[in-house]
């Protein structure tokens, strides 16, 4: 695992991992073309140090005293996720809601102590996984003293079952962490989301994070068989069970409850041997509409690509590297039993039917490439999006992403309505200088994810509010044409007014009463869901 | 639909349909030969006027009035589901808990005005779709007076996205009445429980129902796009939505929730085009427990083969008249979109590692039989099922069926104590004189369902406990050894026992709390999950 030392405590990922040199160079050099007259002066982070950081006002108990630490870069670094809106306020040196205490459980009943001591002084809670969120899902944003649980340490594959495929994995564990402990077994979770390195299972679990595969198992949610949860009301592990029907799901209570429920300790997940067979292509479209319309005809169609990923042609341009008139469709196949020829030919079948042309084709098993391979650059892009993020805003600009889903038969309008919201708030806060992007991250048979990406020249000191106000712009457009507020980065505080008008009612009202009844002090993660 | 005035109020689907003729002699004689010696007099149900149901202990409001029924055998025959213990019950003219009133809404403000009515009076109520509960879901078993809320009348398709292939589709819809009325927009739900024909959409939902599909979508849960829900205090509708990552899934608290929360009254439902390629094949093994590793290597190598029913030697011999030393595995792939070949071939080759032999294969496409099918008749002795239990109940027969899932790991030790403990309960109250069968009904990557039959020779007026000691014995075997008390059957009551202790407890308060809020008075359905 990165060591939590290594780590930025202002930005994505590690200090070292970050844009720099010739890649800061060619990026500075890319927006110059796309947005000419940008102030591309780089701003640096300040000294954590120098950012006047009060003292804790809380003191833990003498037993939990060795887990606790009141370091102020330490802190610093747990009291936001790494959302735009952190990155900006980190940069201007913006210090309020520092957690008090950073609580490093070693063991569950360290976990349970901590929440008996946090119920007892009614003391906010916080639980942590990577900290990667984007929401504002870890940030102590209320008043009065917080602590933050930093589940790291519980980063073991405690039990693996070979036959069932599954293992015990406790929450904390990182996905390289994860997966390092998994590969001796020949087996993997292949769960990855962009954060993969810097986000843990019970992160994903709490947040039903959204992964590698486009299709079937697009949450973490499919992927789980059961969970063990430390509520402050007590601790309990559902039945390991392949499937049931045993009253409401008990697990599906717990995904998604982003801390407010219980903190999510282990888990039992279900696991997959490693992809012998792979075969990817990228397909051309001259008309957007015909892009997606032969998007859904291969979503439809029963094949299951692990990787079905439209791009808009702006998205294509900016982080594929190709262009194409209409959209560039990524489509993959995998497997670790049987060659996938047949999925893939006929795929590629449905989306020439709709117009799409074949511009590279890739068979892991041949090595062979039929081409130059977007699905590759474009892949290498992805990983390292979040640390351009960052280098963009230190240079003043607004990037930003938002993600949600709908119906297919709604996406048109949808769309249309969404893209306007952006432009025309991208119009009026960042005097039109800036590009929309969509791409589709999961598809299912009866809709697509989008995913929303959002590049505009801001001013220093102004980007935060300007950020604010195109996300609320998009934000309703999105709830007012049927989509979800979040398709896989979690409610947190940032999604929560959308979020309240989307869950119907008598849910919120039996999620309250749980909620009380769970944490009766309504001290975990307090401003979150409920 | 099949009228209600058809129904039978004693037993499954329809009078007409009962076992007669050369059926009931055939099955008789098949009786004879397993269980030589066995009383096979025939005991007809007794005339449902003559049984003293008592005048109805409750008056509706006028404006409710039109909407109930007092009639006795309308009451009778809502008084229980149709499992064995039902049937058995019925046969012997007892007549406890039968509801005063059925109540049947025609509008959903027909439904909230009947929650209104029951919650001021603290009336109970039973919601009840098509009646066809095994676990007693649907029998007010308590003190007291109680309605019953048949919703087949709200049983309308009201809208289909042919698009995003989803329909709105009324709760109270039986099986072939919603598949009538979608089959025009050449679309299917292609939800195909057992008891299809006499069960409704929203029972299957609150149920969380199994169907036709072996992989995948096992559960009614995963075609479910968003549901309405009239509860006491409130009605509410989720967004529909083909996936969301928005708090926990507000569907997935109702999916399961057996009338205790609400009335579900409508659903988006996820569709499909009808399948135009279908191939199926019968494979046997000389021994179960390479049939056992076959049916794994099959469901974990991502083929998601629409049938994988594994039947052991007995339930090979009995429901599919075909003989095998140790396992019959009926495999079946279908698409509309593509042939599926392919992906027949590959688990052919698999279950062939394993040392099975292809009895049969047939493709649809062609037409072509490639030998006995045993899949066709096995399919439609399972339509028959239900009704032959009825004959068998009716001579003294202990014929009943219990399922459940749990990891493959534990599928040895745990199919071996659940066998050994109905073996020894048939031992101890049917002197031995019985055959227990095992089939999977749908297969996971990590565990198959197991699906028990239980054919034992009773004393006439004594099958009730003799059954009701069977069934505990095995279920403290299931709960033992890993398994889930329920697959797809639901809790109803007769599971609650082993229910209330699979149930971990934080989700077990989150529930009661739930309850609490959603229906303060406890009027609905009360004795199911909380």
């Amino acid at each position: 695992m990165t060591p939590a030392s290594a780590r930025s405590w202002w930005g994505w990922g590690t200090d070292a991992a970050r844009v720099d040199g010739a890649e800061a160079v060619a990026l500075v050099e890319r927006v110059a073309l796309l947005l000419p007259g940008h102030d591309l002066t780089d701003h640096a982070p300040p000294d954590p140090r120098s950012l006047g950081v009060p003292e804790p006002r809380v003191a833990p108990p003498a037993a939990l005293a060795p887990l606790c630490s009141a370091d102020v870069v330490d802190r610093l670094g747990h009291a936001r996720g790494k959302a735009f809106r952190d990155v900006v306020r980190n940069l201007h040196g913006a210090a309020a809601h520092v957690p008090d205490l950073v609580v490093r459980p070693r063991t569950e009943q360290d976990v349970v102590d901590v929440l008996d001591w946090c119920t007892v002084s009614e003391l906010p809670v916080v639980p942590y996984g990577g900290g990667s969120s984007v929401v504002g899902g870890v940030e102590p944003r209320f008043d009065g003293p917080a602590v933050t649980l930093d589940l790291a340490a519980l980063d073991r594959v405690l039990e693996v079952d070979p036959v069932s495929r599954a293992a015990r994995i406790q929450a904390g564990a990182h996905g390289p962490v994860l997966e390092d402990q998994l590969r001796p077994h020949d087996l993997t979770l292949r769960h990855f989301p962009q954060s993969f390195e810097f986000s843990t299972l019970g992160g994903w679990l709490a947040t039903r994070a959204g992964g590698h595969f486009a299709t079937l198992a697009t949450h973490i949610d499919d992927l789980t068989e059961s969970i063990r949860v430390v509520s402050p009301t007590g601790v309990g592990e559902s039945r390991r069970l392949p499937g049931s029907g045993a009253g409401p799901s008990p697990d599906r209570m717990f995904l998604g409850s982003e801390g407010a429920l219980g903190v999510i300790t282990e888990a039992w997940m279900r696991l997959q041997r490693r992809p012998q067979w792979q075969r990817t292509a990228t397909v051309g479209f001259t008309s957007y509409d015909a892009a997606v319309t032969a998007t859904r005809a291969v979503a439809q169609a029963g094949l299951y690509p692990a990787n079905c990923r439209l791009l808009d042609p702006a998205e294509a341009l900016i982080n594929a590297g190709t262009t194409v008139a209409g959209g560039l469709l990524i489509l993959a196949f995998e497997s670790a039993d049987h060659p996938v020829g047949p999925w893939l030919d006929r795929a590629l079948e449905l989306v020439g039917d709709h117009g799409g042309e074949v511009l590279a084709t890739r068979d892991r098993a041949t090595g062979g490439d039929g081409g130059a391979d977007a699905s590759r650059s474009w892949r290498s892009a992805f990983l390292r999006m979040p640390y351009q993020r960052d280098a963009l805003a230190r240079r003043s600009m607004v990037v930003e992403t938002f993600e949600t889903a709908c119906t297919w038969d709604a996406f048109p309008a949808f769309h249309a309505a969404v893209t306007a919201a952006a432009r025309r708030a991208i119009d009026e806060v960042c005097d039109g200088r800036g590009v929309v992007t969509c791409r589709f991250t999961h598809v299912y048979p009866d809709g697509p994810a989008p995913y929303y990406g959002i590049y505009a020249g801001g001013r220093w000191g102004s980007t935060l509010t300007q950020w604010d106000e195109i996300k609320a712009a998009v934000s309703s457009a999105i709830a007012d044409h049927g989509g979800t507020i979040t398709h896989h980065h979690a409610v947190g505080r940032d999604h929560r007014p959308w979020y309240d008008a989307q869950r119907p009612e008598p849910f919120g009202a039996a999620l309250r009463a749980a909620k009380a009844a769970l944490d009766p002090t309504g001290i975990l993660n307090p401003g979150v869901l409920v």
